[in-house]
């Protein structure tokens, strides 16, 4: 089994590698594949993780929740005890393929019904790849009330990793509104459309900070000195190697990480090693993971300033910093130097640069298939449906449906959703991605892309100008139940005879989770070989709450009997069995 | 038919009773009963019913929703859609016996689970008497977030009422805060308890007044010139005679009404006639209905206001007002006057001769058993549990169980709540109702009260001190599913061997919702005849949400069929049936 999880990096086929995906998971539990099992409580409570005090969903009183710590091979059990009084829940756990568990992924209307206050839903599944990932809701706009956490998966006993660390430390990053997330939902489905702005506080593993003093609140309200808003310290020895993985889960914002007078070498990416680059900071996106290896070899007599910034937004949200606390420094003491600023929140060309640097480890590396069966194209585009702003994918505006999709196509409810084809491409010839467009107006729908089991199939996403001019955001895209290969970035319109011509079949990184930057277009690869219905979509909670994403079906006919308890809404409403 | 409804008021027996409400049902088709058929989403919207700008649960972009107006013997179907995000729905028809439809009652909990986002459920149910009713939410705290409007019920054509009126008007009461119920309920909730404290506005037919430029708010959150905080008013025409429906739906406040200058006419409480007695002004509690008559035989010059204070709280909510608009004068044209301020908010003597005064009209008199079968005495305190801030009823803090009682005992699922049953009485020998309690410490239960079908029932309500020294709070208390005869009311301890000497028993009122007064008691009888579950809980919302409710049962074995649109959490969670 050791050996197997070594191949699974080294071998260079898909069958293999399936193969020994399914070698791992049939031996596992002859070796050493343990049971992690978690009990975990779902409440609102108050919390002021930047020092305003605000409702936050908290799970077993928490956020960010508890770390799930697992090796590959395990399954994890997690029981899930909705302790919210009139509202429902799903979480996803971001960057598990759910091979063999498609209804377990947590994805409200696409594989599951919501789980209703008092339930409580075990979600079991199998961590299968060693590498940093995340959970969070996935339902409504609940992740930004501060259901979120880290996943950490370590290799197995005896398997050595390609770099070498002495200690290894989660942050998870993220963003903070003041309004509540329903009021934000209500602002953004209202006609007389309100955004609720850029966040208030960027948050380090759940702490910030607000200017109370300057907000003029009150005390009771916002309070500099209440410990839960004091920063976020890493204790750190002199003279060693950290593995420092870092995960983010904005609502909005792209984010860079530094650590002031430190180097960043990044090792992984979303689960795949990455051939390791220096990096003073680290571009990440929302839903991305990176880690990161950090020498401890600067002045030990004082600590320093780990800080992240805003990038591809105009900043008006002050930097989110934490300490770096040099042992035996003391923890709170602030360092009087500047915190790092990163770079230029417009400098595109930076980003692009450290996106296109990722490429897969050598030894690690999984080539891709040299040729794909398909090719779908997804222009996303800013809209108003019946003056109502939304966001798109080829014009549609995706809406859930009311069944979950994983139930009614397994069960042949061709009645729930549009079984019209979603569109594989935009009119590419006439559309002009660097203005806005001419006519904004979309349509819902809430029709998928059904792929051929087992076929290779390439996206295409292509950015383009917002309804405001000069105006183009950096989209997070996150598919569920895969990872993809990475094979390309470019700036402006995707020239669909040449651009494939500069794909990196070589040594593409494999991810979950990449970004489409302004104008430009990114280039995806994958195996449609995980029966079940995944989610594609952009990971800003409000782009894909106003109908950026899609939908995939793959070999729901392989699907295993659906588990009853992912029922209950929809046409499997409360029907009752005695 | 018109001789039924009308014999229904004029019969003595509760056998004929019910044989003509059932007669009523047959023959309403044939006769003039119709369809009153809504159709309403139920959505967040921003609202600024006091100018105030919050998140309210609206009906049709309204709060509060649309009246429905009916006759009686009509069948109403209301269509509901959640329109919600992730929260789920229940509404209850206060006021409506639900005879036959006990699953329509719309209590969350205990006759049907919530209704999901999404979903569209459809109420079905006749309205058997004419008279003033309301609809409100019935889970979580939802009401408070505006979630409630009116249903007015007239007598068949042809039939006559026992007074005489130019014009039907109706308005609701309520108390509105600033804070989510989101943000209520989990400060309710915590070991840290926080309450929310006093209302910030009373509303008159959902509009209120704060005080915006005091409060330093900016305009966008607070603005006193938006128009949906411009006052409601009621325009008249000089010399005729106004039928006034009242009902209240506070949260929390006990309210005064009063129109400047014009007595009031009590003739209606809860749908049953009332001898009619004259008022300066009306106390009101929550869950009430009253119709009054108002002559409008002022000076026609001028408006006068109409105004609610709060009662038996000390007051730091402001008046709320309305214009009562003679005709021709404008109707923003405020009176120059002082607004009426009602009694002492501490003259208990007042609020109970008020109580004292409603008796059931001559002629209408539906006169009660002369004796009961069953006495049940209900204690009510504030109470901890494990350092929860609660309430409680015979030291026993009430909680929902997860699949609602109605399917339970109809399926005879005795696992799903404590089958133990709910205490009878407290240790009234010794426990001093005049001081806080020396064991505040109560303990939580879902158990119920099983009656005897067709048994006649005595409850005895008797106030006590609460967990603050010299407080002893007003607690309206509702029954579902019957009227109950108001047998007496009292100072002090309930005495049972002589207090039931002077109960009323030739013409009690029968009512819906009760007070029981500060350091008092409440004698009321009801016949346990109507097949179904039904909860008596105290109608302050808070109060409801912290424990302070029973639940009877009678006749579950005469309830039909259950509709499978009530079920679907719980024990009838999600079981797919293809």
């Amino acid at each position: 089994m050791l050996l197997c999880a070594t191949m699974h990096y080294q071998r260079v086929g898909i069958g293999l590698l399936l193969w020994s995906v399914f070698f791992t998971l049939i031996l596992a539990p002859t070796v050493d594949a343990r049971i992690r099992h978690y009990k975990w409580e779902v409440k609102y409570e108050f919390k002021s993780p930047d020092c305003y005090k605000k409702l936050a969903i908290t799970i077993n009183g928490r956020t960010p929740g508890p770390t799930i710590q697992a090796q590959q091979g395990d399954t994890v059990i997690v029981e899930l005890k909705n302790g919210l009084v009139t509202e429902n829940v799903a979480i996803h756990w971001h960057g598990i393929r759910q091979i063999g568990t498609p209804w377990m992924d947590g994805t409200e209307g696409v594989t599951q019904c919501p789980i209703l206050p008092g339930d409580t839903f075990i979600y079991k599944f199998v961590v299968d790849r060693p590498g940093t990932y995340l959970y969070h809701a996935h339902y409504g706009m609940q992740r930004e009330a501060g259901l979120y956490g880290a996943i950490r998966v370590l290799v197995p006993d005896g398997v050595k990793e390609p770099f070498s660390y002495d200690y290894d430390r989660s942050i998870i990053l993220n963003d903070w509104y003041h309004k509540s997330t329903f009021e934000q939902a209500a602002g953004l489905s209202s006609k007389s459309f309100v955004w609720v702005g850029e966040p208030q506080s960027l948050l380090i593993q759940g702490r910030g900070r607000f200017n109370c003093l300057a907000s003029g609140l009150q005390a009771d309200t916002c309070n500099s000195t209440n410990p839960e808003c004091s920063p976020y310290f890493l204790t750190v020895v002199p003279g060693k190697t950290y593995r420092l993985r870092i995960g983010s889960l904005t609502s909005l914002s792209a984010l860079n990480f530094a650590i002031e007078g430190h180097n960043l070498t990044v090792v992984e990416a979303d689960g795949h090693y990455v051939e390791p680059f220096v990096v003073q900071n680290l571009n990440i996106y929302s839903g991305e993971t990176y880690s990161v290896l950090v020498r401890t070899d600067q002045d030990p007599s004082r600590n320093y300033w780990a800080a992240t910034n805003v990038i591809s937004r105009n900043r008006t949200t002050p930097t989110g910093l934490a300490i770096f606390n040099y042992y035996p420094n003391h923890p709170r003491r602030s360092p009087r130097t500047a915190p790092p600023t990163g770079p230029q929140w417009n400098d595109s060309d930076y980003r692009l640069a450290q996106s296109v640097a990722i490429k897969a480890r050598q030894g690690y590396i999984i080539p891709p298939p040299l040729t794909s069966d398909r090719v779908i194209t997804l222009l996303n585009t800013q809209n108003r449906i019946d003056g109502y702003m939304r966001w798109s994918v080829n014009n549609v505006s995706f809406t859930l449906p009311h069944t979950p999709y994983l139930i009614a196509l397994k069960k042949n409810m061709t009645h729930v959703f549009d079984q019209t084809p979603a569109p594989e491409n935009y009119d590419s010839a006439s559309y002009d991605i660097f203005s806005a467009p001419k006519n904004p107006e979309a349509t819902y729908s809430n029709s998928i892309y059904r792929l051929k089991f087992n076929s290779t199939v390439d996206i295409i996403l292509q950015n383009a100008n917002s309804l405001m001019n000069n105006t183009s955001e950096t989209h997070p895209w996150h598919l569920h139940g895969h990872d993809f290969w990475v094979l390309g970035y470019g700036k402006g319109k995707f020239d669909p005879v040449n651009d494939p011509k500069k794909y990196n079949l070589v040594n593409p990184i494999m991810k979950n989770t990449v970004p489409v930057h302004s104008y430009g277009w990114t280039a995806l690869r994958f195996r449609a070989d995980n029966p079940g219905i995944w989610a594609f979509h952009c990971h800003i909670e409000s782009h894909f709450y106003m109908g950026m994403g899609v939908v995939f079906e793959e070999g729901v006919e392989r699907v295993g009997e659906l588990p009853s308890s992912i029922m209950g809404c929809g046409e499997t409403k409360g029907v009752y069995r005695p």
